[in-house]
Parts: C-alpha cells; structure tokens; sequence
C-alpha cells in the first residue's frame, strides 16, 4: 500500500456545543498568552505517520475525526484546512461548530501561510507547538509572515490547559531485538553511523525519526499504531551516544543492552535542555551539527539555528537501515513466504464464498487478518487492512468499516491489500480478486497492471539506478493505454518496522525534497501499479521484492530484483494474448514458484485449486 | 554521433628542436610576466566543440596533435595531460620534447589542480589566458591553490607574444537567416528571451554559447569547424540588446536586419571594456545579471563576480533554441528524408562494392559524402564522417585517415556515422552495415541494438519526463546481455547549427552540471544505442526523433517520438525471433515507411534491392 492509502482508525465524535465551548476556551487561553491566532496540526513530535490520541488536539478542538487537518483559530474566525478525501465528512461535522472548512488544493482556496499572511495585522503573534510542525512548514510560515513582522511563539501547547481528560502520552514497553534477528550490534551499528558522520564531516548527529532510532539502538515498541516504535530521540558524537526514553518504558534488559553498547540513556522530556547545555560551550567548540531537515520538529530547527553550526541533509541512518543485512533477509524470506500462505488461503476461502455466503468488505478483511493472527510470530498488521469491492477500491485510501461496508457478489473485483508486523518481518501485499465475469476492457487493465508489476520485477539493471531510471517499466503498459496512476510504483519496507521506509523509491517524476537513492543490494521496494477509476473500480498487484547482485561483467555490476511475495495473480484477469511473451513467460514461471512454494501448506481442495489457479498461460 | 565520436581533423607535425625553442621562449616571457606555472589548455573563448586553428597554441607549444590535451609549464618542468584516446600518439609525439605525458584518468596520476597544488611554492603566480579556461575549471584551481595563496594571473595569452606566424583569427561572412526559414523574427525571439529573464528577476544576460548566439541573432557564419557560427558575444537587457561581432564578417544585410530589430552591433573584442563600462555605477543600479555558468569563460566569471550582483543558471536561449518552430520542423522533416535517401543510396552502393573492388573505410567516407553534397541544399557535413571498419568502429571516436585507412573485403561490419549541415536543418544518423557473413552471438547483439533504438522510439509517456526516465528502454535489451555503452543514448540537435545541443538529452545516470530536460513538443533528440567490443567490432543505430504531443486523456498529456531518419535498419544483422514481437512489428513499420518514402527517388536496381532490405520479417 502507498502513504495515500491509509486511513486512519478511532476517533471520538463530539456534541457541537461542547465544541463551540472548547474553542471559547481556547481563544481565552490565547489572550492570556498574548497569541492572536493559533495553528493545530494532526502530529506528533516525529512526524510519524499516525498519530496517538495524545497527539489529536485538532480533533478535540474541532470534532473533525478525519487522519488529516489543521485548525488555525483567531478570537474572531477558525478554519480547518483537509484534503479532498474528507470534503464531505468535515462538511458535516464541522457544521454548527462556527469552523470554516477549507478545501485544500481547490482553486480559490488559500493554503495556511497566505491565509495567515492576508489576516493577521502587522506585528501579530502566531502561536502553536513548535514540536507538532515541521521545520520546513515552519520555515514556510516564518517566508509567508516575515514582511509583516509577525512573531512566531512555538514553545507552548496551549491546547493541554484546556484539555482536561487529555489521553496519556504514549509509553509501551521497550523491547530489545537480539542481534541473532538483525545481525547488527547497537555498538556495530553506532561504528558505521560515525563513519558517516566523518564523511559529512559532522561532530554531532541529532535524530528524531522513531524508525531510526529503533533501527540503531535494536529497540521496538509500540508507541504508535502499525509502527513499532518507541517516542524517543537520539544524540551522537564521536565518543557519546544519547537516546532519550520514558523511564516507565524502559526494562532491565534495555537498561543493560545500551549500557553494553555504551549507550547512555536520558529522559525523553529532557531532550531540550540537553541540547541547550551541549551547545552552551558555542559553535568553534562543537564543531557541526548533522540533521535529516525533512523530518525534524521547528522547536528543534530554531534551537540548532540559535546555536549556529548546522548541516541539513539526508539521515545517515536511513540510508543505512535501508540496506538489510544477510540475517534480516534470511528472516524476512522466510516471514514473506508464511504470510503468501496466508493471503493464498484467503484468496481461495474469498473465491470459494463470495456470492454463496453473506459477505461484506470488513468480514473478508477480518478474515484475511484472521489467517494472519495464526501464523505463530505474528504480531500485528503492519497497516489497517484494505478490502475494497468495486467501486470503492479506485479510493487508494479506503478503509471499510463493520457499518458501512459493501456486500460482496459474485461479480466485480476485490482489491486486497494488507501486511503484517512479524518477529522477522514487516510484510504489504495486494491482491485483485476477480469475484465474477468482468468486461473485456478491464482484463486488458489488468492484463497491463500484471504485465508492468511483472516487466519492472524482471529489470536488469547497472548499479547505479535509482527508481526513477526503472519506473517506466512497471507504468509504460498503462501509458500505452492512455492511463496512469498518480502516486509512486513503491516504496521501500522496514524489517519489522514502518511499512514505508526509504530512501529508496520507485517513482518517475522529479520532486524537490524526496530522496531519490540508489538501489542498493539488500533493499527491498514494492512494485505496485495499478488502475483506478472513479466511481467504476480500481486494480492493484503489488509484490514486494528484494535487490541484489546479478552478475558482473567488464561493463559494470548488473542488479536484478527477486520476490519476496508468493502468491498467485488471479488468470481470471490475464488475457495471455495480450502480455508481451517475456512476461507471460515470466507470470509462467512466478506462477510455478508460488505453487512449488506454497502448495505443501495447503488443504488437499486449496491444493487442487491453486495447481488451476497458477496454470500456465 | 555522440560528442566522444569526434576526433579533429588537421595538424601540424613539428620538429622536436622546435619545440623545445617554443618552450624556451615560453619561459622568457613568463620571467617577465612574472608568472610561475603556465596553463595551455585546447579551447576557444567559447568553450566550442571544436577549435580553429588560431586556438591551436597547446598543439604549437608541445607538438601533440590529439584534440584534447592541457600543457602546464615552469622553469623546469612542463607536462601535457591527455585521455586515453591519445596515449599511443603523445607518447610519440612528446618524445625528445622535455613533456612530460600524464595520463588521465589513469592510477596514480595527479590531475592539474592537484598536481599544481603539489608543486607550486606557496605565493608563487599561476598564469592562463582566461577568455580560453570555463569558469568551472577557474574555480576548481582556486579552490585547489587558495590554501598556498597562489595568485591566479588571467589577463595575458603569454603565447601570443612568441607565436610569430599565428593563423589569423577565425573571422567568416554572417549570413542571416530569413524568417521564413526559422518561423521566428529576432524581436520576437528578443521578447521571449526577456521574459524567461522576467521569471528569473534578471535585469541582464550575458551570453557567449555561439549556437545560442546564432539562433537568437538569426545569424549563421563559419568560424568553427563543422559549426556554422560566428565568433560572438551576446548581452540583453530589459530595453537594450547588443552583439558583438567581427566587423569584417558584417554585411550589409546583417547591419540592416540587427537594426529592424533594435540590436547594437559592437566590435567583438570591445565585450571586456563594454561590460566594465555598463557595471560601473554599480550593483544597486544594475540588477541582477544573469549568465550561464556552463559556457562561461574565467575571464567573464572574475568580471562578473567583481560587479557583484550575478545569478548562474541553464541559459534561457538554450531552452527556447530547442524546441523548433513548426517552420523549423517542417524544414527539418524534408531534409531529413533528402539525408535518408544519400544514406541509403550510400548502403545499397556500399553492399554492391564492397568484396568485389577495392576500397579503404576513407573511400567509403568520401562516397557518402559525395552523395549529401549533390542534394542542393548541402552547405557541408556535420561533423567528420565516421567509417569505421571490424575493430576500428570499437572506438567511438574513430576518423579514417587516407594514408591509415582499412580495406573492406566481403566480411564484418562497416559502421557509418555522419550527418549534413544544410539549408534546412543539420542530420545526424548511423547504420551499421554488414558486409558478409557474421555469427550469431554478433546477430544477437545486433538484433539488440536495433530493439533498444526501436523500443525507445515507440515510447508512449506523460510531459514531464526526461531523457532519465526513458533510457532504460533503449538500454535495457543491452543490459539482459549484461552488456553497456559508455555514453548517453541521445543527444539534442540543432536547426542549421551544432549536431550536439542540449538542454534535453537521453542518459541514465545522475550527473552534476549535466543538465537534464522535460522531453517537450517540438525537441529533437537522436536515439542511438550501441555495442562496442575492443579489438574486435562496434555496433550502432542511429535515429533522430522527433518530439510530439500524442493525445491528452483524464490522466494527463502523453507524448511520443516520430522519426525524422528513413534509412534502412540492417536485416541481415536482424534474428527476428528473439525480437520482442512488439519492437518486431515497429521495425516492419518503420521499414515499410522507409519504402514508401524512399523508393521513388531510387534507380530500378535500387529500388529491387530496398524492396528486399524492408521485406518484413
């Protein structure tokens, strides 16, 4: 699945008036702060991809329960800006709260600086929680408002004195990874992170992504949903290594796997005068602060500026993490195959009961879950499970809930796409199961789907490509039809971490600001294109594969991918005649795998059926 | 052909006593110049493709021949540095000379900022004349120097002083272009040019590209080889627009047309004093000038950076010169099938001849060009005829001599790459033509080029991508042999000027300073993957593409190429069976075409032949 395609889980929906009363509060809290107007995103201090209730300040002032949105409040207006999936739901429930809706991207529309910039006076001050915004939104605030000298008050979180049954900040327990799962040490780790920094000539390394640092210290936890990490941060030099931790999360066992690495261990809320007393000394003895700008809060962008000594650039530690080692992906094989297990299985339960059973989106979603929740290393799903029936699959976003969900007949297509959080692996697969006769039309769309996942998987490539260089592969069938889909081919996956991780990306248009990383053996991406038509129904087939060395020749060291994902692609969408022979012979082949793979895990009927369903074209 | 393809024509052999006189009387004048080490690199003040031969001073100075080579001289020392191509050659060359040959490129070897670094005193002065250094390498010898306090001392051609019997400074007729040839007047040309400047908050440019000088200018002359322009410079600003030419090149017809479009005319070598003279009131009053840093010489850049208030940047006439004019392209498009029909009278002779009468690759060299210069339009070839028989068409750069030239006997292959500068447009186009019997592996490897070029051709894809999006197409059936070219596979195209111009181009890999284009309606780009075996043959074809909107659908504007070259692809190098079916039906299209459009300009016997050269397969 791509970051578009989440939606998010739980939400409190609330009284109007009670709104309309946490608004006034608000506002009374401003005067006394001295803040004319207020800006609330949907974040937390890492800019993690999903937010704990601790983090929901703009849906407990808005009562809008969408995953995106940022309320701006002055004493005399309020607004909310969201995105075109939440139009109509923040319509509704933003009625009677006195919230203005802001639809972004529509025409006519201000974005949040030029709204600011066109309403607050000269010599205003604009308040919010430097550590819910990003440094580079901030950056773009300080642009849009620096001509009317408008002052900028990041250090307090107005919205926790109002906030009386606020949810606890997010403290699981912090688990340790023994290095027989990752092959790394925290101190083999750490060595590596400091040959970047002498690369970069940088004497400190600040980090703030949670994945990083679960990466570099061997730490998990569970402190946002899907993701398993830790609220933490990280501070390096050439002889000292930080992390900052809650101490009601931390075991006997992280105590003493840190102190063995040299580690030293500091409270998570001390982040912040930590930072001021190391740089008290000054910038000529400190020598230069390293950052990864994109991810990064503006409280901690206007203290290392205060300071002086600075570097932005791309963590050294993602780049790292990024690159599994032999142990990961021995792990990570193994995991990839129970889990095509699972998915195969339900593939043929769905086949067997769409149309004879009552059936909707969610029950099949929770069955799929289900099949996972039996594999033994299972932990959680690493995403919230899409099961989309027609028309609601051309939503990369859609989320069925037990309510709303549609019934599945024997007819049209089913979009799947789901993954799990392992002990040895992070797993994201999609499946389009036909259900009953299509047209011809979309066999040829499903036929070009299968035949680009397909074309890119089979790439042979110099080291040395990024993603940019291969995306053609996997989109050129749809463009010969006049079609495209609008978001990246993949992502890179995390080893028992987030199920977007980078910095490698397949994607074909240059954008300022995302990585663009060389595909390096080791890494493993998604291939995922797909069709999505609006309002009619959307195909997707995604394999996650693994790159690696190829051959060398006296031209250079040639890459190839290998799956990762075993699990078969319904014929009943392929017209053969229409996939080029390579990868017809490919599909053949993939086919032949996942039967050999997969079938000594099968009933004797799910055998005899997946022989038929991997059939040679 | 791509720019490495290019080796110089003419020379002056010189006896070593004489040499070693030069160098002697080099060293007197740099005692009274004060100067320390001496720099000599192989350029004009336009950082052309080619250089005359008055710039032919590091050639006259130190003997070596070859077209690319630096000579640096001291009191004691002097060493030439040169790229693999010339090895053999300098080393011969420099023998008994007192130079010393470095190696580029090769273990061990300093480069010149390095190996000056090394060895000069700390204080010491470096001199070059700096109109013939780009302002790139400039800037990399003072990062080199700066820690030794070097002075870098530009002002003075040294040689100048002691080149007795100097060739006279290039100084050709301009010849100006009627609009109803290029479609465009030079006060719209001037319009557009300001406000791409506009965008860039520019006040000023300053241009010294002499292609981009010609194109906006409509001038064309002949002061550099194989380049129909005219030595140049160019400065606009928001009202005023200035060339400056030679005035002995001016016509009266040039005079009359630069006044209709409200263009001074100043003397060529008045550029440094007009540009102190315009920057002396100072940046304040000035604005921002604007200039190219890729072209620019050091000369200009220490001036500029003097002033103070300057922008680099990818010129703006660049980007506009690339995309041709419907007018342009309808001259284009006929011209290129006047070039199609000499090269494929050229193949059917050259299969006819070959084995049965004597003849050297030059013979053949000489034939093709005889057969461009009877078309009326012919004003000359593009760039040397390349005719390069077995092994020697290994070497992308290789040029027959008369005296050194291969005999063709009925076996192998003869690889032709040339083009034409004609009113009407410049071509450039490659066949590799086989000669008799060749193995399969050699077949298999043909078939690949021709599936590349034909695969990259037949490209459909939205605006927005560059040549790095695309690369993989042509490359790609290269890459499942685990095989590679060392070069771009394409390269833009002038109209009626340089057969190498950017901004577009077709590569894979990222390279700093190589600039990268949106692929947009109107551009021509060649297409010529290849294989190169030292030792042993080189395989290329070559098409030059044209770029056209195809149709727009809901997802956006797609784009594809149309061919501009009609030439027939060599079928006995062709195993149809292992061309993919779909690049298999391009080229039975593409040689249909080729028939139809040919055809009736060829004799009978000609005609019978290409009948059976475009049978389908």
């Amino acid at each position: 699945m791509d970051k578009k395609q989440i939606q998010e889980r739980g939400s409190f929906m609330t009284d109007k008036k009670v709104i309309r009363q946490r608004l006034r509060m608000l506002r009374t809290a401003m005067r006394e702060a001295g803040v004319d107007y207020y800006l609330i995103p949907t974040a937390d201090y890492h800019n993690s991809e999903y937010v704990s209730d601790y983090f929901k300040a703009r849906e407990f002032l808005s009562g809008f329960t969408g995953s995106n949105g940022t309320l701006v409040v002055s004493q005399e207006e309020a607004g909310l800006w969201t995105d075109g999936r939440y139009f109509v739901q923040a319509q509704k429930e933003l009625e009677d709260t006195g919230i203005q809706l802001f639809r972004m991207q529509e025409a006519g529309v201000p974005d949040i600086p030029d709204y600011l910039r066109r309403h607050m006076w000269e010599g205003q001050r604009l308040g919010f929680d430097g550590r819910t915004v990003t440094a580079r939104f901030g950056k773009q605030l300080e642009t849009a408002l620096s001509e009317k000298q408008i002052n900028i008050v990041f250090e307090r979180d107005l919205v926790d004195t109002i906030w009386q049954e606020r949810p606890s900040f997010p403290c699981s327990r912090a688990e340790t990874v023994p290095v027989q799962y990752c092959g790394l040490s925290v101190a083999e780790k750490l060595s590596a992170v400091r040959n970047k920094m002498k690369e970069e000539k940088a004497s400190a390394l600040f980090i703030s992504r949670l994945d990083d640092l679960m990466w570099l210290f061997n730490l998990r936890g569970n402190d946002v949903a899907y993701n398993p990490v830790l609220m933490s941060y990280g501070f390096l030099t050439e002889k000292e290594a930080y992390i900052f931790l809650q101490a009601r999360s931390l075991q006997r066992e992280t105590l003493e796997s840190m102190k063995e690495a040299g580690v030293v261990i500091r409270d998570y809320f001390s982040i912040i005068p930590f930072l001021r007393e190391y740089f008290a000394p000054g910038p000529a003895k400190r020598g230069i602060l390293f950052y990864d700008d994109r991810n990064v809060s503006y409280t901690m962008y206007r203290l290392f500026w205060a300071y002086g000594n600075c570097r932005e650039g791309s963590s050294p530690v993602e780049a790292l993490k990024a690159v599994k080692t032999e142990t990961e992906l021995s792990y990570i094989r193994k995991i990839y195959l129970k889990d095509s297990i699972a998915v195969t299985k339900f593939i043929y339960w769905l086949k067997q009961t769409a149309g004879k059973e009552e059936l909707t989106e969610y029950d099949a979603a929770r069955y799929l879950d289900s099949l996972r929740q039996g594999i033994p290393e299972f932990l959680d799903v690493s995403f919230p499970t899409i099961s989309a029936y027609k028309e609601n699959a051309a939503m990369m976003h859609y989320e069925a809930t037990e309510k709303d969900a549609a019934s599945l007949s024997a007819e049209g297509m089913l979009l799947a796409d789901s993954g799990g959080q392992y002990l040895g692996g992070t797993t994201d697969v999609t499946r389009t199961v036909i259900l009953g006769e299509i047209p011809q039309e979309v066999k040829e769309r499903f036929t070009a789907v299968a035949t680009g996942m397909l074309r890119l998987a089979g790439a042979r490539f110099l080291h040395g490509c990024t993603g940019r260089n291969l995306d053609i592969l996997a989109r050129g069938p749809l463009w010969d039809l006049g079609m495209d889909y609008k978001c990246g081919t993949g992502h890179g996956v995390g080893y028992m971490l987030n199920v977007h991780e980078g910095p490698q990306n397949i994607r074909w248009r240059y954008e300022k600001n995302v990585p663009e990383a060389v595909l390096e053996a080791g890494m493993i991406v998604t291939d995922e294109p797909g069709v999505y038509l609006e309002d009619r129904y959307g195909i997707r087939t995604e394999n996650v594969l693994e790159v690696r060395e190829a051959f060398r020749t006296g031209d250079g060291q040639f890459m190839e991918f290998a799956p990762l994902t075993w699990v078969p692609i319904d014929l009943d969408g392929i017209l053969p005649r229409q996939m080029p022979e390579r990868e017809r012979e490919a599909l053949n082949g993939y086919h032949r795998e996942v039967y050999e793979k997969i079938s000594p895990y099968l009933t004797e009927e799910e055998r005899a059926w997946l022989q038929e369903a991997t059939r040679e074209v």
